[in-house]
């Protein structure tokens, strides 16, 4: 029941296939675009993420049986429009940008061309795909840059939907996460999983001394041992006494952490563990690791912030019809009127156009039919599904491995202003052209 | 792959595992409880949802070939443990808050009863499913008492990753929402469905006149008809011209809506369509919404803020153990120490207590081993899985549709100012005797 991603889908875009169906206007080439309106949190830029989910997602968007019959029984569309549900594939084109890349206000992140029907009823599966994914990447990045180059993982299933965690760990990963502690997320995405003991596995036991000695007993005198169940003084003594100074590393999951860990490190020092490494857990979020860049720190573990987006917890992505032929066959350019939802009709090509020192300094966003990119420019939008066909190198563990190097380069092309924590403008201007 | 459950879990957990196999802990018998240590966003009650999923979710945690081969090939865990894992079915005891039952600071909402490894893996997912689904429920909850009765209806599915938005549907409709746009929603759960169309819809057709008349003629004058997308007043005079006065609803989404809808309902009785309602679906929240109350408005739909907990994403609720049998058969009650995250060790009771008035004053906690409820006390634990098998009536549509009768219950036992949209402490105290 779960291979078929077709039923996750508002209602509105079938009733409206239906309507379509039914006057013809169904089948008009139409071309869709999906951007944000704005970076929420003021945030400087964002990184695209979930496309090799979604074009993975497409490829499973099937009517069976077992959804047509739910649909009839619930008169959800017409008989006609079941007939045309039933034998739906995807046959049209997607362009994105590729998964990492860095994207800024009314950048298209993703243009499909099919006809209107086609297109359409991939409108709430895209979004829900692209609005988490990017909101955990655009929180991801900022945490990374907070890090400065010390090693971050992923903890925050608990703090997610289940399907949303293997998402988040995906998306964080992309980021530049190292590592996550969610399992379906390293079998079905190749990501390094960690994590080693919680506070239950000390309380389990009749002693501290007992679960240490139990824990590095199975995963060895490099494992992390967690060390403030009780006093932490103590347990410190105790953990480099049974693993020995080549005790892996220390986490502290509570606690006024700046100065715990300098206390930590000087304690870890003085018992001859100068090897032994200082892993913090503790409500974690960007602010909180920038707050850390000047204590002894080995590496950070983040959850409810991370997966939560860090105070904009949907990218607030938006899927638009833009264009779509009219039964002379000529293509019109289409957008909403309303005032505060302003959007600009008509297909798009993008571009991040480069200055002479070698930083982007424009997002170039041409409606032009006919449009390259300049020397000074590089081309943003790449194919991902043509004919209906995936792109090879999008999906599975090849293309998050691919997003997690496009992102790196991505935002090294950024200036570095774009890497502030705080409130501000988009790091680039969008062009339109 | 996705009917098993089983790697929807924290690597901690599996090692924890290995490491208590090792050392025979593993089989101790042990007590985990699920509570919030505070309500976010200082709400004044909470609301338990995600038990029914969660139920489900355990009868699917089963560790089979694919999963156990890929963990021996990643390392996770020794032999031995592999070994135990293909065998694991949970066998011990769950009992919980029902689904759709208010909740408190400090309230046992989950017990488990089982060997401490049975419970322990389990953790990821229950705080998965509840943190999340109590989330949605906590700001749903708030929305319905914000609309005084009007019905509301869920539609963020594009802004959650795609099976959160099935299971904030659930939880929204188990708070009170009458219906979500999600069609999986509909079908795993039974919670009616709505929608009809979007802005494409008009934008597809040469004229607003041609898109409200291929809607009429398939979905009938009852539909409701979107008229925002170019002038208001001019759509609403097609509309009402196209459908009859026995059109069904105009929909607004976009503009500044208290002024908007008076001007609408006296368009709308002038072109005699006073049956005609007015839904809006324009960036609500419970605060919007409340704004609303004095408003011409017949119903909301309600997207992001519902699905992304209205800023509070996560419950926060933790998953402890509390107790477990030593060697010698005692059981210990056990608890962290740290001074920021204090834990009260020992399996609890939970009743709550009731006035004179009949009100509810107190959620009184017992951690004595014998407690029965009083006179004024309703007990607030019941079974959900007995030995393994989970109880009748508690999963599906059966179970949701008991959660939502539960909630409408539960709330009506608070005190008026539980329902107040301020922050403030929460409405009864958490006494533990």
């Amino acid at each position: 029941m779960n291979d078929s991603t077709a039923l996750h889908t508002d209602r509105y875009e079938l009733t409206m296939v239906d309507a379509a169906i039914e006057d013809g206007t169904a089948y008009r080439d139409a071309v869709f675009e999906t951007f944000a309106r704005r970076l929420p949190g003021a945030r400087r830029y964002g990184i695209v993420a979930g496309t090799g989910r979604l074009v993975e997602s497409i490829t499973r968007f099937r009517f069976r049986d077992e959804e047509l019959s739910w649909l009839a029984d619930a008169g959800v569309v017409r008989p006609a429009t079941i007939d045309w549900l039933a034998d739906y594939r995807f046959s049209g084109s997607v362009w994105g940008y590729r998964e990492g890349e860095v994207y800024f206000p009314g950048s298209p992140v993703l243009v499909v061309e099919s006809s209107f029907a086609e297109g359409v009823v991939l409108e709430t599966l895209a979004l829900s795909v692209l609005n988490y994914d990017s909101a955990v990447a655009n929180a991801a990045t900022r945490m990374v840059t907070a890090a400065g180059g010390r090693p971050l993982a992923e903890m925050g299933s608990r703090r997610a939907h289940e399907g949303a965690a293997v998402a988040a760990a995906r998306a964080a990963y992309i980021a530049g996460f190292g590592a996550t502690s969610n399992l379906e997320a390293g079998r079905t995405w190749g990501i390094p999983t960690m994590g080693t003991a919680a506070h239950a596995f000390t309380l389990l036991h009749d002693s501290e001394e007992d679960a240490f000695r139990a824990q590095v007993a199975t995963l060895g005198a490099g494992t992390t041992l967690l060390v403030d169940t009780y006093d932490i003084p103590t347990a410190i003594e105790t953990a480099v006494r049974v693993a020995g100074p080549e005790l892996g590393a220390v986490r502290l999951d509570s606690g006024d952490l700046p100065t715990l860990v300098v206390e930590v490190r000087e304690q870890l020092d003085r018992l001859g563990a100068h090897g032994t490494r200082i892993t913090v857990t503790n409500d974690l979020d960007e602010y909180a690791i920038a707050g850390l860049s000047g204590s002894p720190v080995d590496s950070y573990g983040v959850g409810t912030s991370l997966v939560t987006g860090s105070g904009a917890p949907a990218a607030g992505m938006v899927y638009k019809l833009v264009a779509h032929r009219n039964d002379d066959g000529d293509w019109v350019s289409v957008a909403k009127a309303s005032v505060d939802k302003v959007s600009l009709g008509g297909r798009k090509r993008a571009y991040r156009r480069f200055g002479s020192h070698g930083h982007a300094t424009a997002e170039v966003v041409r409606t032009s039919a006919v449009a390259a990119a300049r020397d000074d420019e590089r081309e943003l939008l790449s194919p991902l599904l043509i004919g209906g066909e995936p792109v090879e190198g999008v999906m599975g563990p090849e293309g998050v491995s691919a997003a997690r190097s496009h992102r790196e380069r991505s935002t090294a092309e950024l200036p570095l202003d774009a890497f502030r924590l705080t409130r501000g403008e988009p790091a680039l201007p969008t062009v339109y052209e």
